[in-house]
């Protein structure tokens, strides 16, 4: 007795599988983004996108986005073009991150990066036509909801993506390059907007899709910004700790570069602690929603527990 | 009396000054540009962004997306947003075609191209920047406008910009680059996705966001695609017969390149009937909308008329 009640979780229900419930948000994701470009004339443009959008990887953002419209009250139908939008958003991302005039990355996913593939001026071309797509695709294909939600979704997604988001993040950080006296609070910025400011606007769109208050949506973005650093910080161990095998792309490329990361300013166990810090204060902020919370507290424990 | 009446086109209204109508416009859409970014932490990539987006230029696109809307019942204030927006994506292409991985250019508008002064990651992003904050423009600052028409707005941004637009119509491009054998049906592909895509996208978002019927969208959509093939036929005529001073860009690389362009294919004078029988075509469209369509009527034969 004592055994099976540890195992049930949420009062008396059965207890969540977060590796099965992962598979199946997945499965209904890969076939989305696969029924969402089909290939057409002139092909090697729609190939080039497909290739990396259809290269595997664990689908983390459109999950969570799918995952918190659920818990809010909301369904996979509505949330799913904006969870497919998102997951082109960081496809676009890593394309244009990898070329030679930026990071340089032959490898992503095990797999060679797309201008190794199609060359740089289309790998350039591949990661515009995704991000110009992700907006077409959720202004278009969102049904369901109150078209005023789906705008503010769209300026999140712009947001997140643009020079307050991603491309700022991933300025400082070129700007950083090289640099050994990189401080906290700039290292900070960079994750906040590499990484963090994307997984916010996928767990705040899947709330604001369902309708959720304005100050539940406080509460999503702060549980959003702290497993994002988490998720960074976790991230910079791996790529000291990991094998190339084990990431699918070089490993150790951090201390290689002399790049200044969080294990390199608080060493390893430090960070370890940071990072579960933040994802208990992440786990908090999900109170409100109950037992409906368990896959995104599921999901925040598992950033912290992953090996690759 | 006689010379009086020549002037007066509009049933007895004062002529049309479309030298004033475009600076007055352009005045407009320059201080919402201007406004639209402001320079924040990361500056560079703002001022990248900047660099590009202010530097000059005729504002064809938002000028056309502000007539329409005008002409169809609309304002300024319900439009001015996708006005910018689509400056905003036209300036992300040139930024991105002129990258060395693409067309290499080092000057345009008379002014180094963004790479050269940002260096090609800074270039990238900034592309990447104006893209993004586009949509993000348009879906939070549009006012008076039913949610829908603003959505579908950004559908048609999207598409007018991705792999069955703009990027497309680039991909195309590069195919044919320093072949000899580029057939019409290619020409005009590459020309209605690299030119016409996005002016459609000016002309019709401005009737839609007037709440134009679906009827006169397409007469907006035939309208826009004949003056943009127009467009692009004289631009290859300019750049065999223009000098570089006037383009403000390397004149002759057309030729240069062995490109096959509409002169090259049709001789210069029969480039300029088919520009000129485009241009008809296009101004026929607009009947229904009787004399509010002075200003684009103007602008359709002005495209035929510019010597840079």
């Amino acid at each position: 007795m004592v055994a099976t009640d540890n195992l049930q979780m949420n009062s008396g229900q059965a207890p969540f599988n977060l590796s099965a419930y992962l598979q199946e948000q997945q499965t209904i994701v890969e076939a989305a983004l696969d029924r969402a470009i089909p290939v057409i004339y002139p092909e090697k443009i729609y190939e080039a996108m497909r290739y990396s959008l259809l290269a595997g990887g664990k689908r983390l953002r459109p999950i969570l986005c799918l995952a918190t419209c659920q818990m809010a009250g909301g369904n996979t139908e509505t949330s799913l073009p904006t969870a497919c939008a998102l997951e082109m958003i960081h496809t676009m991302s890593l394309i244009h991150d990898d070329l030679p005039a930026m990071d340089n990355d032959d490898y992503r996913r095990g797999k060679l990066t797309n201008h190794k593939v199609y060359g740089d001026d289309i790998a350039i071309l591949a990661g515009d036509g995704l991000l110009a797509y992700a907006f077409e695709f959720v202004a278009a294909n969102t049904k369901n909801v109150p078209a005023e939600r789906v705008l503010q979704v769209i300026a999140r997604l712009g947001k997140a993506v643009g020079a307050a988001g991603l491309v700022g993040g991933q300025v400082v950080d070129l700007e950083s390059e090289a640099k050994t006296d990189v401080s906290i609070e700039t290292l900070n910025f960079i994750h906040n907007h590499k990484t963090a400011a994307l997984l916010e606007a996928c767990v705040v769109c899947g709330g604001i899709l369902a309708g959720t208050s304005a100050e539940d949506l406080q509460r999503l973005s702060r549980y959003a910004q702290n497993i994002g650093l988490a998720f960074q910080i976790i991230d910079d161990i791996l790529d000291i700790t990991a094998t190339q095998e084990e990431l699918g792309k070089t490993a150790g490329k951090d201390l290689q570069a002399q790049k200044v990361t969080y294990p390199s300013l608080w060493g390893i166990e430090e960070s370890k602690n940071q990072a579960q810090q933040l994802i208990s204060s992440a786990i908090s902020q999900l109170e409100p929603f109950g037992d409906k919370a368990t896959p995104l507290i599921a999901i925040a424990h598992y950033i912290t527990s992953r090996t690759h």
